[in-house]
């Protein structure tokens, strides 16, 4: 048991490292978490937004990476992230044909608090990744417009809900509910804290793995959707240690080990993306001249990498299990794991 | 001179290979290209729409690559391109604010006609480039809708207009005005073609370089703009070879050979972005069982890549002298390089 | 109980799939290995050789390509493996320092076999992959020579050793003797096999999990190696689909799954690098035209990557039970994991 | 005329920017380069060797980083060169049968300076880049060995010649006498200053462009060399300013731009490495804890790399210009640039 933990996901635990105060991203610096949530008979999606800190992003940039583990997916933003290693923009979550939309949004919004943007100013990278909801949500509906962005950025907290809320509305995760999870984890020596929060729309159910246990084998039906694990998973992670891009980057691999603990293999179908960005200092624009910024060194980066992995597990198991059996689309229905596992408490050993 | 050579633009000509009939992209297989235009005040902008064969791109998709010179862009779709080595959409280029709407409006045109996309069929991976087109266009106005994504498909043809239209409306190239530029270059044995399309926003004046003549250091002012360079060029390369996805990766690549050519070095603020596709044979969806392709061995891409890269330098050449001079935002102006260089065919000998 | 499976090697196994009739990397069409040991007090080390078929491999390369999932590590012969997309040697492993040393020897061997190697033909491309053994074998000693790659050529069999061997004798995984292991899993619909064959030095020994179980934190001390989790694994596969670089690139990525489940999170200091290559067609050198080559679609990849990521956990799995224990450099022990869990038998349910 | 340009090599000079006081790469920091030469008959080739700092790199390594324009090279230590973003050993440069043996040489030297390397601290990663010599050197004669590594090192100085020399005594460049070139370019407000040197071994005669001018579409045969072209550049770039991994990575690329405009398009045969590393702070090894570092922003970054393009550029005639006509293998032959132009003074401007 871990003093520190209290999440308020009923869930079983992951790994051995303790978590922050609420066991999710916003354990990080001041990082917040705003949803925008359709549910409406064949409308079932949303928005989600991560605020890396409450100021403007674009004028208070943070450095930031990503690891691309499979690209088959429509991110948007990634390119000059991973080219200027700066975080802009907040991190939008969305469905796959919303997009386009809230990048939009997004810069609508920023041009609104920036007027030089676009003029005297570089213009914004807006950050936008998505997952296919579009077993539960008619993506055909094109139901998410420029007004769910404000919505999501309005109601950013870091007492966020999770689950099937946000853009975790309509997904489907190893062919159960799917949605929003998040989790922290800690390191000591020196003490850093990693979040994470992921999208999670991936797997097939014979695969799941919780803790270790391949429970998916017990559950799996022979007569598995043809679509099965054509899904995605988005992992958004957190550090408040300083690191540098190329840091960043590698620590946005690590969320590759907790994906791989849950049973998915990365899927050719599945857009398997992390992004991974650092609140301890914020990039100063238009510095020409030589300045310091703070880094760690490469060999203290383990216990950074064992959180993130421990993280992005523990929130995929979160997403499973804060999400709520949700009826969509031509009445199709994605079962919650709790109440496909009634008796889950049973199974994995008391935390 | 080239027997074949019969360019609509008239231009200093590069190096030393023969062009197809048209001296565009349009040599290439039945490459089409349409342009919507906005130019009315201080909006001065639109779209291009590279169209890779005539039929339906979602359901005949094509081996495709892209090679980042530079990632500073907002370029939306190369994750998915690469990682399948597939272009299953039209090329748009429009200006850094539109990106996400062309995006949706691609999507909702692909739905229309493809009911299954997104329900039983994956998602559309739709793929549009951009240049900042702000110093003469006001991004402010967001001006492009998804209506013009339309105009530009249904105007798409092979003898297509080049410089201040389309995308390239507002575009600046050298401090001068730039825009769509075209061009193609021919192998022999075997006769192969590579075609290029160029969105052209790039440069300083004073690095303007035409056929190995640094002419920008004679035209260049002493005082430049704060911006200037700050632009980007995106590069569409169409070739009938039968090329992987990893030539044609390699082949993407040279096109930054081209660019250097022209006097720049990729600079920082320059999102420099070259895609390549190939059009001998298109993509079974839906494959599972092994299937024959046609290649052709690395042993005889060089020819390629020659033409790759003076078709580059070529199509950015087009583009300065088929632009003419704009003027848009706030009475700013860009001049084409024709009313700054009127002598220019004594400068250059005669192709 | 798999039908077919015939493992040498007493390990628990991993997964649900079907192996081959060996559970190793010779189950992939002609793959043959072979090893040159050296163990003599302060020396414990060697050289294992995977020849991808029986021929000449600069003659008839295969298709094949890498992928870097932690760069910690000196292995040469993935710049050009990546560029052509193709494999023409045999591949190698030895110790760090030792790297230089065998592809010397490998490039003599060939020139001895193509005289036209650097004269009319390409130079040799060796592939030599290391990890560092050096808390057994004393490095300094720089105890492999030329000699014991042709050593390790003229030993390749398919029935060949696992554990302390070869390149394996003075490996360490997870604070345990490490070393080589290997095994392969089928696909059915269509039939295929996918093998693997690793060099296990990796791992801190708290983090070890053995099919899901988290054995490790049974098992390890408070006090740890300082250097604990600083080792490497490199890990080849074969495959006997007709799969394309881009494709093979991607079934490299997935033995980062199975690594990721035996409980590492990709340690900074652990070189984790994966190879694959395609059995079923050779490239034709000096091909300039046309011809046509087989490929399977990449809707059919997912029962490969469920391959290749069991493949790869079982085959760490077999390096760690085939190992003995082994005293090397200054007395230092690595002591096997069946001498350290005598009663394993009942901790993982019969197969 | 640039007051501080003293260059040694009698040249046309590319491009516009201010030369440092040697317009070579030891006008960067305390970077020094030495050369072991071998010319005997069909023997002719060597080892050259690019020391950042005069103190141990092991013990003081250098932020570092590499771009691979075409990846047909047995470069070796790139891998970890870009995950840890640290130059640890100089820079070797070498024919491409010799790089096993160099590697081994060097670490044979580190660890006889540093007896802890492969015991308590890690092993070193040898950079050692490579291109074919083949046409005039007899590679099967491997008569490189590891005293050259430090016959090399011992030789290092701040006024090295070039040309024919080390590494570059047997290499062909645009089918002319090539080898080892270098030059610096500065830039202003602030005062940085860029160093280049290549080891000049590809391209086409008809292709060679010098300042601008395609003298080599004159001095071009109709019958040319089946393998000319397949060769390589290695482009090593020293800079004084504080730059990240990620802005030497950024930097080395536009390496590319000044290979370019010699007339090159990064041919298939020919391995096109660029590999940048910065002088201005060591990186402190077993840092665990955050500490400040200095770096400049990348909006600071256009002047560094119109410096790494000119000084890369330049560095290559420099290597045309400086190398001396050499006979070697069966009686071939490679003319020096300057004997089959004798008149070039008069083709290109004063400088």
């Amino acid at each position: 048991m871990n003093a520190d933990a209290d999440s308020s996901i009923d869930a079983p635990r992951i790994g051995t490292l303790a978590s922050g105060p609420r066991d999710s991203i916003a354990d990080v610096g001041d990082v917040t978490v705003g949803h925008a949530t359709l549910a409406d008979g064949s409308v079932q999606t949303g928005v989600t937004l991560i605020r890396p800190h409450t100021a403007d992003v674009y004028r208070e940039p943070l450095p930031a990476a990503s690891a691309v583990l499979n690209g088959f997916g429509k991110t948007t933003g990634l390119l000059q992230l991973d080219e200027l290693g700066m975080l802009e923009s907040p991190i939008a979550l969305t469905n796959t044909f919303a997009v386009g939309t809230i990048a939009t949004a997004m810069i609508r919004h920023a041009v609104a608090a920036n007027s030089a943007i676009g003029r005297t100013s570089p213009t914004l990278n807006p950050l936008v990744a998505e997952c296919n909801d579009g077993w539960l949500n008619d993506l055909h509906a094109f139901a998410v417009g420029e007004a769910h962005y404000r919505l999501a950025h309005d109601a950013a907290t870091a007492d966020f809900a999770q689950g099937a809320v946000g853009a975790g509305r309509g997904m489907s995760c190893f062919e159960l509910k799917g949605g929003i999870g998040s989790a922290s984890r800690r390191t000591t020596d020196p003490r850093w804290i990693v979040g994470a929060l992921v999208l999670a729309n991936f797997g097939r159910l014979a695969q799941l793995t919780i803790a270790g246990l391949p429970i998916g084998r017990k559950l799996a039906n022979a007569s598995r959707d043809a679509h099965a694990g054509d899904g995605s998973i988005i992992v958004v992670l957190a550090v408040d240690a300083p690191l540098s891009h190329r840091q960043l980057r590698r620590l946005a691999f690590r969320a590759g080990a907790g994906i791989a603990r849950t049973g998915a293999n990365f899927a050719h179908g599945s857009g398997d993306i992390a992004i991974a960005f650092a609140t301890a200092e914020r990039i100063a624009r238009r510095q020409r001249n030589a300045a310091t910024r703070t880094t760690i060194g490469d060999d203290a980066l383990d216990p950074l990498f064992d959180a993130a992995a421990e993280a992005t597990e523990q929130a995929i198991i979160h997403a499973l299990f804060a999400a709520e059996t949700v009826e969509g689309r031509d009445g199709q229905v994605r079962t919650s794991i709790t109440e496909r596992l009634p008796d889950w408490r049973t199974r994995w050993p008391p935390q």
